[in-house]
């Protein structure tokens, strides 16, 4: 590669990562089952029960991006012809309802307008006695968050799932406070590290009910506690299942170690703060917000594509002219909506402005 | 970390990575949609084919470490009840059994003595029509090369999977020439890249025959196809799917990069070379090789544990000493066998002299 490419990730994710998660990747590799490494390994873990707000022994980052592990929550939980109710507000819900029959569900989908929040009445009335209840916190495809705690609150006897993905290390999150009994997350938004890894929690109630031994063997749970050690739980002996994928977890493992050291609850008055900023910029632009007032992430902020603009052209003009990258709308609102993320590393004022003052160019050149 | 630990990575893998394959993780993180890579990612799987010794359109990096590649060769291909037979020389040909019978085959496991190389014609003749025929080409557990080739060549109408993770990058793989329908691999061993990928490959005719919706979403190659473009099939169109693991895919096309540029068949002469080495000089040393005369891998070197030495002792001395790690051995011989890789980057001469000089001193020191 003659050029190195800068560019600055403000769309859906990923975001630029940290400069610790970045600097971690370069670090000279360690075998997977190195005392020092295994060290690093349970560390990770252990900041992961910090911002996921738990104290789950079995908290640990799968070894594949997000998305396994919404596949991961529902095999390990799901015997066939479970009752599994989804809450589709958008793009990752619906998924959900895809994941959850493949693992032999019946699925009891409640959907939603997109850019609307899940109706957690609705959602509890859907079906008497469900096994599980899943909803996405923070919706990628619209920016909209979710109640998850009422969910919680009213779930009873049914294990809450939840899609943390967007969610995590960028806005309040607390898993055993809200009733989460199965959560999952990706590295590459508010966590500020590269994609890769899937951090993932599951409490005693659901690992109890899980499947002995289900279809996926590199996602079964049941041997995974060995590979991390299942610290509090067994006495921290390892078994080999795979090799760990090394550099992301140290990676990640830094990228934890700057959110902590700055505070958990800082990071997320930043992402609020910036995502705010963002917001009112794009209103005073004469812009208008896709996602339902009061239920706007500030991660992740959704505004309509303006008539008569076309979508692609600005997404192109602000690659090419300022190195920026902005995302496109998901599933239907492709071409009528941009998704602006303000994550991670990327949740500062200055983002926010150099976002709002590129738009404004482009907005002029190309529209 | 106040020390940047450095370790001489001589196990069973991760070995130590390319440096061009360490740099390229730390560049400046791009979107997963960036056209700047999706050329990395078609250049990608370019540069997979030829490793591999395939045309086949269907090759790609899985978004997941080498035993996802596994999962995803068993849950596209099994129908629920089909038969498959499975060579079993060692840990990875048991894993075999296991995944696919979790995918609902028919498992006829045809068991071999660890150490000793698939006997071919046993498992061909294990049953009358199998629907797959699977085997490990390099048993990572042992140190083995079995003939894929003559598998191959008269498998009948079964389909052939073939686990590559140890000989990708060190020996001679022609996977079209040898019939290979469907294989999988890592990225840590030969490839000299960080664990985290399993570089992947199907030809058209397993790919007809897979399963129209198998119980995994995230390794469902339906799905999978659209997005790494398909190049040659589909006219390039991209899908959506989940975010690639950006880093790592660059890192890995960078370390297939360097492979390239040295030569396939250079490279595999290296690790010829260094192996050779290694294993003339344990040899000398009076150490009794494990694995059967003949069969034995350049790139991953067993050797039997004197009477009397205490093998874990001798791992971490070697570890504290001299920054060296060696693997034990698997299974049942984790405490009568060591494994020594000599992989990737680490396939040279004067890693060979090191790590016979380190095994040396260990001797004296420890025994």
């Amino acid at each position: 590669m003659s050029e190195i490419l800068e560019r600055r990730l403000f769309g859906p994710g990923p975001s630029n990562p940290y400069p610790e998660a970045t600097a971690a990747l370069g670090l000279p590799l360690l075998g997977h089952l190195d005392p020092a490494f295994l060290e690093v390994m349970d560390e990770t873990c252990d900041r992961l029960r910090q911002v996921w707000g738990t104290t789950n022994v079995r908290t640990l980052p799968l070894s594949a991006t997000g998305s396994s592990g919404m596949e991961a929550s529902f095999v390990n939980t799901v015997h066939p012809g479970d009752v599994v109710v989804v809450a589709v507000n958008g793009l990752f819900g619906e998924r959900m309802c895809d994941v959850a029959a493949r693992c032999g569900a019946e699925v009891v989908r409640v959907d939603h307008e997109w850019g609307t929040p899940v109706d957690v009445q609705r959602v509890l009335d859907a079906h008497p006695e469900p096994k599980i209840i899943a909803a996405v916190h923070a919706e990628t495809s619209t920016g909209v968050r979710s109640d998850i705690a009422d969910l919680g609150a009213d779930k009873g006897d049914a294990l809450l799932v939840a899609d943390a993905v967007t969610s995590i290390g960028g806005i309040e999150l607390r898993a055993d406070d809200w009733g989460i009994d199965v959560g999952y997350a990706g590295t590459q938004k508010c966590l500020g590290v590269a994609p890769g890894l899937a951090p993932f929690t599951i409490n005693e109630r659901a690992f109890e009910r899980r499947v002995e031994r289900p279809q996926s063997w590199y996602l079964d749970l049941g041997l995974l506690g060995g590979y991390v050690g299942e610290a509090g739980a067994k006495g921290g002996g390892r078994t080999y299942h795979h090799t760990a994928p090394v550099a992301m977890i140290r990676s990640l493992h830094a990228g934890l170690g700057r959110i902590l050291d700055e505070g958990l609850e800082t990071v997320w008055a930043r992402h609020a703060e910036a995502g705010q900023l963002l917001q009112e910029g794009l209103e005073e632009m004469g812009l208008i917000l896709f996602a339902e007032k009061g239920h706007r992430l500030p991660e992740l902020t959704t505004v309509n594509v303006p008539d008569g603009v076309d979508a692609a052209a600005v997404r192109t003009y602000l690659l090419e002219r300022h190195g920026i990258e902005i995302g496109p709308g998901a599933g239907k609102y492709a071409t009528t909506v941009w998704r602006i993320g303000l994550m991670g590393h990327n949740a500062r004022p200055d983002a926010a402005l150099l976002v709002l003052a590129a738009l404004k160019d482009a907005l002029d050149q190309v529209a």
